[in-house]
């Protein structure tokens, strides 16, 4: 089987070494395996080869997709729909064509601007949930993927045995796949990740805008170290999420504004059993769900 | 040397391990360590004795107390006034008596009402910025302390050899020690702890009241891990938190929620260089503060 994976950041890369991994321990769907990298930045084609990541390099997508059976792209999400045109001008008419973007329903329409209809047959999108504050191929592993959850949502023109294989890939590559709608990707994914993101942002923002700031970030803790990880990410990735997302965004953040409202509320009339109900319920349904969360890896503060 | 300590929990019993080990080690302040443990659960004093933590246990403060060079009191913040009228009344007069809570004014001024004015001399007020999700003297640990900080916020009638006492053995605990006013700490913490904690409340809140949150949490990733972690904290103790800091704790949720109402204004216009550089902006703040924060503990989810 022939991968190309256009833009070799730490979602490309992990995914590349991870079938590597498979394929090396015989686990992988066919017996050949060859790996071809398309980035705009020549250093990471040759930290690519270097890694061990790729077989073959390219800054050419034409050139990159002309023999694929499988592509991958993993490029920022406002650049998915330009860089489906290209694919679909030059890969096979059969490769099957899949993008890992964070948001769904825009990227969807772009690709759908962008590609012959043909094209749209063996088109499967699958958002793998997982990443890291730390953008770049240089941070990626083979295990970036082992016990997170992977979201494919298929269009209604997408053949279901493309489906099946690119779920299969994935699956190859660690994740737990489940199937929602683009819309309900979306929703859920401004609940869980991108409000959260949003929230972490405003709360460094405001620690860090005081006349106290550099003695109280000098003495956090623990729990601002926790709460505000995700603030470290990729500022351009992230300002793309929000123009993809940005409804759903918009609406996850009058929800959790009107939770914190609710909250405050209590605590400005000291409403001492309200707000204490309110953490006790709170924090039973955040000790509920901790089996479904993936493990904490060894990363960085 | 003989410390009590009042309320035998992670904090006290993390401390009492971390002496315990220190003076295994020879590198105590003195060549004799006993330690008493108080606490109003049979089961806690039966465990203390089990696992090493104290020498002698007593449910009585006044037993407790009454032969003590030095009585840490690890009760909650709301307790503490009642809890230091007892001290008061049966510890040798030249005791030290520190608290370990996590707000300070409040539990200063409820000192200052419950003790006799002679007593303040040897009180030394130091918070130390450790904790975890887990509460109890089951998930102590002699390494709790190691590389995190506490704050001593002496009182003007504070005996300075007893501030440096208090701060030595603290150190000895693993904590590097730093002073401010019960003000500031109270305003500081506001803003990286206890705002942080009601954000996540909060969060967790808005994901677990919408028609998706089974799919939602399910499907979750590492970014909600963490920025909730914290909400699984103890409800009760939040409440006393909450109670014992409320003004500075208010404040914080309104630069707080000026914070993210500028953010969402952008992204309702969809001002993307606007969101773009909050995002850059808030994210290298938080990438300088990295070397400051505490090490990730192999913790739960």
């Amino acid at each position: 089987m022939r991968i190309t994976i256009i833009g070799l950041g730490l979602i490309g890369g992990s995914a590349a070494l991870a079938w590597k991994e498979a394929s090396k321990e015989g686990r992988f769907l066919s017996s050949e395996l060859t790996i071809t990298a398309v980035d705009t930045n020549p250093e990471t084609l040759d930290l690519a080869l270097e890694l061990g990541v790729a077989d073959r390099v390219t800054p050419s997508i034409a050139e990159g997709v002309a023999d694929a059976d499988v592509v991958l792209v993993a490029v920022p999400v406002l650049a998915m729909g330009s860089v489906m045109k290209e694919v679909d001008a030059a890969a096979p008419v059969n490769a099957v064509v899949t993008d890992a973007g964070s948001v769904r329903s825009s990227v969807i329409t772009a690709v759908r601007l962008n590609v012959r209809h043909e094209r749209l047959r063996h088109y499967v999108p699958l958002h793998p949930i997982a990443g890291a504050e730390k953008a770049g191929l240089r941070y990626a592993t083979a295990t970036l993927y082992t016990g997170a959850t992977g979201v494919v949502t298929p269009l209604p023109e997408s053949d279901l045995e493309d489906v099946a294989l690119v779920a299969k890939l994935w699956t190859l590559a660690g994740l737990k796949v489940v199937e929602m709608t683009p819309e309900e990707h979306d929703r859920v994914y401004a609940m869980v990740s991108h409000v959260p993101h949003m929230i972490a942002f405003a709360l460094m923002q405001m620690a860090s805008q005081s006349p106290e700031s550099e003695t109280a970030l000098a003495a956090a803790g623990g729990g601002f170290r926790d709460t505000t990880r995700v603030a470290a990410a990729d500022a351009r990735m992230w300002a793309d999420i929000t123009r993809g997302n940005r409804q759903a965004i918009l609406d996850g953040i009058s929800r959790f504004e009107a939770a914190l409202t609710h909250l405050k509320g209590m605590v400005a009339a000291d409403d001492y059993e309200g707000y204490y109900n309110y953490f006790e319920r709170t924090a039973n349904a955040r000790r509920k769900m901790t089996q479904h969360l993936p493990p904490v890896q060894p990363t960085t503060k």
